[in-house]
């Protein structure tokens, strides 16, 4: 029997470039079919980009969808395709067309839309009812869309008890850490549980603060992984299924199969056969994507991240202000590794307070990124600044207003920068800092992209040290990763006079942000009682500038983004 | 026949404030009880404020939410209390709790979760199944929290084919433009279609964007309003019910009633009586809030989410950059009469383009809001700046850079006058600029609460005219009204310059951001294409702006905030 052979095209969308999108889809589709594949799959929403957001609540994008749909149909002979899009049958539904010899044969629309952490599906969509199976030169395929895989009942379960030896999974997936673990983990599950052969594409790329890291997938009925797509990159995963091998499994252990009964919903059938190919096919060797460090899938999922924001949005060069200190140092770092040396620009903006070594530093970060450097002094807009206020401010004590002023005057510098060259400025503060607000609105937290937004401080310093192995050399000085963190908005200042250590400050951080835990429940992990009041107040106060800072690129469970909707007016103290 | 009172406190409760929210619940409670109430009832979610946002992903929270209920409960005594609050039952809820002879006696849980616009409760609860009729003092009363009243078929019709002859609807509705007409309607609709009493007990008071009316209203089985609380103001609504007419009125139209089929819910039933008053009650006379024009809801919602945003946060006084033009004019206006001239605080930051008019302007606005002013040129650090920058710009033509420099020093001094000083900072931007991008990020964008973010510029016309009227003299110049708009931030610069008159754009962005329209649907509606193409485009492209722009009060179907979830990398083009 002649293997089936599926495609996984794992690309990049981008949100709302229909004509964009559908011209890669259609490129995809020719390659699919040059190489014989039997069927071809592309991401959820594929044709609109994920998360198209409120666009879908506009008539005319849904319609223009809805064209694209129909060019793609057109180029679906030879092969059956199925790609993700927005249907309109009486309300809208995130669904996964079925398209062959040149026309839309059905939609599934998925059944489980998740509206929790960053996702907002049940804004947009209604829940699908119907299940699919599509035949396709003898064999029967399932249909799913991403959270639909996630659920131990879902579609899955009563696809393969209807017949089904394949499950195609169409993913809009983002990346976060330990995620594609997890993901894994679950599919093999899944698989096993329902032993069926389960073809996972996912979409790569960034959105926002969204990274999309591929990673497509296919797992045998016996959890074994047949091959795999790339990390962070573009890829086409073609595999040889024995679907002969996953029936003769099944009629062994028919009894577990059956042990529990499906949900009652109605499985359409769509048959989607077309003339075979008969001579002989070109052979394709399963791929398995490399299977990366924690630290490195972080690192290329930032990469990547800064790669896409910085050219879905026009742009092709970055300005980033350098302090000497390693935020900006790793971002540069990052900059550089995802852009090029000749795209980042870094501007040095001393004051009175700037050290010696910190410009010793941003000089060393400079030679060994190779990158361009301005250096423009605030002094002069600084003075001027308190000039203008030295009536205001008499007999007043100089403070946390006077460090803002200089954050302020660097954003300003940058901006104008941005405004004048049409840079991107990307801003470099990190999760702790943007946690308890030891940041200035509109000062350091200017720019267009804020890289390490969701980087712990700690992680900031193993990234660093991650970068400068992998280079075999100090890319990022061994002064910057070793001095005493200081915003130098003072003489003397250490971010530790204000804040905790950072080793402390992160755990406390995780705790509270991420897994939502009482100051309490804190303090009894082992935490100093008035340090887990602290952070927790200090997390608290400041969500106002929160809400007004860039889009950052979310690593973890609970970036400080959409994953996070905390009011700003809000008067919660635990009792 | 004894009338069944019952009490409707429509109080201004603050999103986590759970100790001062259950102080103003048990007030209100002494309050309806000293006036011999059978019943009284608080918002949607009145323990924890609405909407609490992601507060409710913390179980700490929630564990405080019932705990503050039990103290509430022991409160209800001699009356039945019934009160908005996060139920925790195999999962979250939004609930109306059941409180008598000092117990929680059960919990409505809402059946149908808002998941548009501003609201995300899909993301916190689940629908609730079951039904809730109490029976007080041998009145059978139905509940119902805000959006299940909308539902033709919702709990309403099931409750009354059960024999409830009144419902009390729990609400947190939110203020906008024409919404109280709406909700009128709609709940004369629901009254007279169930033959059923229905008492629609709404919220009041600022809540981030947010602003909730009040206008608590009681509907009498025919329609008939039999009394209205304060608009915008917190109130205590008493009304005396004539149970008897209701059934005897049902007993003579019987066959109406029953035509539908009700949804098979079970209905629970919870006896909640009490011992009733056997002396003389205090006679209550029925309110009758006052009918408010548009302009005079618009003026008000504003003063409230000023007041409300200022207070709630910590602060009592605002700075606010007074430029000679009618936003800041407007803004000012709104600041005194939310908070108190001697609260406000004007800032004339004028640059070598700010005209004579302008300080004239300026000056009048001041004295006529008896307001404090501050005068800070900008020169000195502008030239600063330029100096700065002077090597790097050389050869470029001056632009919008240098007049972004100036709108962003400008934020620098009100942030510093901000920091130092601890006033909160008034943005002016109106929706109109914030629509097209006609601001600069970090510059007049700069503030904690951007108060005309919602109010397109012919409406700020119209709101400086109805506020002079009220005043009967010019309390905004009417200079500043005449003149034509103009950022000043170069020489003979105008608003019209580069953009269309604002009563086109005005009507343009209203069909495009609230509407949603296409743009050849606009086109169609009268306007010039390429006027149109022009500002789609605009509106598209400055989504990064809006996305660090503070928080603005909402008064249109779609503010620039919750209601509206744009990507910002978007590469959307009609086609």
């Amino acid at each position: 029997m002649t293997p089936f052979r599926i495609a996984q095209a794992q690309i990049n969308c981008t949100v709302g470039d229909l004509t964009g999108n559908t011209e890669k889809i259609c490129q995809s589709i020719q390659q699919a079919r040059s190489l014989n594949a039997d069927i071809v799959s592309f991401p959820e929403l594929a044709i609109t980009g994920y998360p198209p957001e409120d666009l879908v609540l506009k008539p005319q994008f849904i319609a223009d969808n809805i064209d694209a749909l129909q060019v793609i149909a057109a180029e679906a002979k030879g092969i059956v395709v199925i790609v993700g899009f927005v249907d309109k049958v009486n309300g809208l539904y995130n669904a996964a067309a079925i398209l062959s010899q040149g026309k839309v044969r059905g939609a599934y629309h998925k059944h489980h839309l998740p509206n929790y952490g960053v996702f907002d599906e049940k804004r947009y969509f209604r829940s699908g009812r119907d299940l699919h199976i599509i035949e396709v030169n003898g064999v029967s395929v399932g249909l799913s869309i991403c959270e639909d895989m996630w659920t131990q009942r879902g579609p899955t379960r009563v696809q393969t008890l209807a017949g089904a030896t394949v499950i195609i999974s169409i993913n809009a997936s983002p990346y976060q850490i330990g995620k594609l673990d997890e993901r894994e983990r679950m599919l093999r599950t899944r698989a096993t549980r329902n032993q069926v052969i389960i073809a996972f594409n996912n979409m790569v790329g960034g959105q926002d603060e969204l990274v999309f890291d591929g990673c497509s997938m296919v797992i045998d009925h016996e959890g074994r992984l047949l091959a795999k797509g790339k990390a962070f990159e573009e890829d086409l995963v073609v595999v040889d299924l024995d679907i002969q091998k996953v029936e003769e499994f099944r009629k062994q252990k028919q009894s577990r199969l059956h042990k529990s009964s499906p949900r009652t919903q109605s499985v359409t059938r769509i048959l989607c056969s077309f003339e075979p190919y008969v001579g002989k096919r070109i052979k394709v060797l399963p791929k398995f994507g490399p299977t990366l460090t924690i630290l490195d899938e972080i690192y290329q999922a930032l990469c990547l991240g800064i790669y896409d924001y910085v050219h879905k949005n026009g742009f092709s060069k970055v300005a980033i202000g350098l302090s000497g200190g390693i935020d900006s140092a790793l971002t540069a770092a990052l900059a550089v590794d995802a852009l090029g040396s000749r795209q980042v620009l870094g501007v040095f903006m001393p004051s009175r307070y700037t050290s010696c070594e910190s410009r010793f530093d941003v000089e060393s970060l400079v030679h060994n990124l190779n990158i361009n450097l301005r250096t423009i002094s605030i002094e002069e807009a600084y003075t001027a600044v308190l000039n203008m206020l030295s009536e205001e401010f008499q007999g007043t004590t100089p403070g946390t207003t006077e460090e803002n002023l200089q954050a302020r005057i660097r954003g300003d510098v940058l901006m104008a920068l941005s405004n004048k060259f049409g840079w991107l400025v990307l801003s470099t503060g990190n999760k702790s800092e943007m946690s308890v607000g030891y940041v200035t609105l509109y000062g350091d937290m200017a720019g267009g992209l804020s890289v390490l937004k969701d980087v712990p401080k700690t992680m900031v310093y193993n990234l660093a040290r991650f970068r400068n192995e992998i280079a075999s050399n100090a890319m990022i000085p061994e002064h910057t990763i070793h001095r005493d963190p200081t915003a130098e908005l003072r003489d003397d200042q250490k971010d530790q006079d204000v804040l905790p250590p950072y080793a402390i400050l992160d755990q406390i951080l995780e705790a509270y942000v991420e897994g939502n835990h009482a100051m309490s429940e804190i303090v009894s992990m082992g935490f100093d009682a008035s340090t887990v009041g602290q952070v927790g107040r200090m997390v608290d106060e400041c969500e106002y500038k929160r809400r007004q800072a860039p889009v950052g690129i979310k690593i973890t469970s609970c970036a400080l983004g959409r994953d996070r909707r905390m009011p700003v007016t809000n008067r919660y103290q635990e009792t």
